[in-house]
């Protein structure tokens, strides 16, 4: 059975993009500013890691106000993902490419689909926000692979909002820092 | 000169306290957790971190809800602090004891007498959440430590919330990991 990975970039003060997302603008005003690890400031260990979580997977799951945002600018009308991915929406997009699934009917079904296709790899929870937060409190993700940018955003879109449920637990697996992140690795407990 | 260090625990979602704070509760409904590090979780690496924290500080700086919803109950009527503590508080509270200075005329004055008392120490600014804010936000602090538990709290007192100021660059300084916390300690780029 695939294991659910939710692998995502945070500021220190909690937001994964800036305020103000457009397709010109995916990331927010100063969002792209979370990525640094990944482009400017990237190291040898950045660049291992990314590998990793991008061979490490065999589905992506995506949501739908992110592949709106993003397929016809950052991502130039094409998938930029090297396995297959799926949409969570509540409505088919207009604008659809190859590469991606669109799933109306819940994330039950999504996370069905999504296991079939990455076999005894992970699925990649990759965001945004909303989705994310859908998967984790649903119960459905089993590891936390989170990147702690530098920087206080001060403000955008939240990771993680209040919401009504119990604690949960996580395990702390593994902790690597480089000069644009502090990379945390977590199980989930369920 | 003293430097200004905000030394905090921190659930991955961002709390610092559960909801229902209370005289009894000083934490919060399950608030408890966040400090497993310092309590049933102990390490001798965690008690190495403690010890530092507490050695460097030549002087605390606290909130003044934080000091009067602990004062009675969680500190025992006395200070938990071998140094002096700067209470920093609109009217001066009705229950006082030794140890403690309490403020009433602003940041920069709590900072100009901690700073004295502290010489080449630091101070240290323990919280709450709305003191630390108001220090960070400032531009008073020029170290964060952060002692992310390895729990989703989803309610209680934020840390970070939303403001208006522009992005704070941090620059990783130390990254440590024991089983109830990643000890991230950051200096604050001015």
């Amino acid at each position: 059975m695939a294991k659910v990975v939710m692998d995502i970039t945070m500021s220190l003060d909690g937001f994964i993009a800036g305020p103000g997302i457009t397709q010109e603008v995916p990331m927010g005003i100063a969002g792209h500013r979370l990525h640094d690890w990944l482009f400017t400031r990237k190291t040898e260990l950045d660049s291992e890691l990314l590998k990793e979580v991008v061979e490490n997977s065999g589905a992506v799951i995506v949501g739908g106000h992110t592949y709106t945002i993003a397929i016809e600018g950052a991502w130039e009308k094409s998938s930029p993902f090297s396995v297959p991915a799926f949409v969570v929406c509540h409505q088919l997009p207009s604008f659809r490419v190859e590469g991606f699934t669109f799933i109306t009917d819940g994330l039950a079904s999504v996370m069905e689909q999504a296991g079939r296709t990455a076999g005894a790899k992970d699925i990649w929870v990759m965001g945004g926000a909303d989705l994310a937060r859908q998967c984790l409190y649903g119960g459905w993700v089993d590891e936390i692979h989170i990147h702690i940018a530098p920087i206080l955003l001060k403000k955008g879109t939240r990771l993680f909002t209040e919401n009504e449920g119990a604690l949960t637990e996580l395990e702390i697996m593994r902790v690597l820092d480089t000069p644009g992140a502090v990379h945390i690795y977590y199980k989930v407990r369920k």
